[in-house]
């Protein structure tokens, strides 16, 4: 197998493994057990498991940070630029759920120095996001709403959807994506026009 | 100190270290001393440290249980009844946020017949909301939006406020709530008239 590939291998299956079983009691001999590969094969990509789960928030924020910084820089309007980064962080969700538990679940073992760094990748993540929305709010295509409150309140709903969205359910995950939009671009309560402005 | 209060100072003390050193890294050793107790003391009230956590989560789930009952139950309309519960839910947040704490990222510890029967409870209170919702989309007072995910919605950011409001920050507790409701009643995006259907 080529290195780049069974790095990828071994990434995705501790990155299983940390999640299913917490990363304070998995061990890189389970890991290698489950990777098919020596001790030394595990030794010969990460120092320890510490880095495993470094490399694993990073390179989660990595492809985050990437897609939004597409979007922010489309030129786009806000809603659509918005959209697309909703999209992305989904559709991460569904390919690799099992990277955002452990980035959100687990990154509190890693050091002190490593979980800076973690936080300001998200930082610069929100940062994006959050200029989006003031953009949009200072063009009045959005409510004048918190341009923060409104960046936290759409990553509790998408980085929450582990603990409350079922995949083998009726909806489907475009379904539920389409869903989440409607309801965070237009709200829950139908405006009569008396009170559009109440 | 009246039997009562002693056992409300001991649930409060034990939520506290749970919450600040987690379950599984807290003993009834610890929680003895913070609450100057005799070990004896502590097990006056509960059998073992699984009961402890078990109580705390059940009478979080109590007190939450009551107000949704309470709105539910007033006869008012659909936006006023959620009004309610959003801000018992925060209130209860900005009281206890502990109790929230643990309620949510420890009932893991708990045996499965004592999961089972928190989330039991915690089922009902979200039926409740998702009935309210329900009415609301079925009066048109709702846009038409999936009960169930609009439900999730709102406590997905009810729920996280632990991770990512800042008490100290310049935001009050009060205009925090108001702008959550803001969001989630009225939406991000301006509607034009024109594509106020769209």
């Amino acid at each position: 197998m080529p290195r780049k590939t069974r790095w990828e291998s071994v990434r995705r299956t501790a990155a299983e493994l940390f999640a299913a079983s917490g990363y304070a009691a998995s061990s890189l001999s389970q890991l290698a057990r489950l990777a098919r590969l020596s001790k030394p094969g595990i030794y010969y990509h990460v120092r320890d498991k510490e880095e495993l789960l470094f490399r694993i928030c990073e390179s989660t924020m990595a492809v985050l940070l990437q897609s939004a910084q597409l979007a922010a820089g489309s030129g786009r309007d806000p809603v659509a630029k918005l959209r697309q980064i909703i999209r992305a962080h989904a559709n991460h969700y569904w390919d690799h759920s099992w990277d955002l538990v452990i980035l959100f679940g687990q990154r509190r073992y890693l050091s002190p120095v490593r979980q800076r760094r973690i936080i300001a990748l998200e930082r610069v993540y929100l940062d994006l996001v959050r200029a989006i929305i003031r953009d949009g709010v200072r063009r009045r295509v959005f409510h004048r709403v918190d341009p923060s409150v409104a960046t936290f309140s759409l990553f509790a709903i998408l980085n929450t959807l582990d603990s409350w969205y079922d995949r083998k359910g009726a909806m489907r995950p475009e379904a539920l994506v389409r869903q989440i939009e409607r309801l965070f671009f237009g709200g829950l309560v139908v405006r009569t026009r008396r009170r559009a402005h109440g």
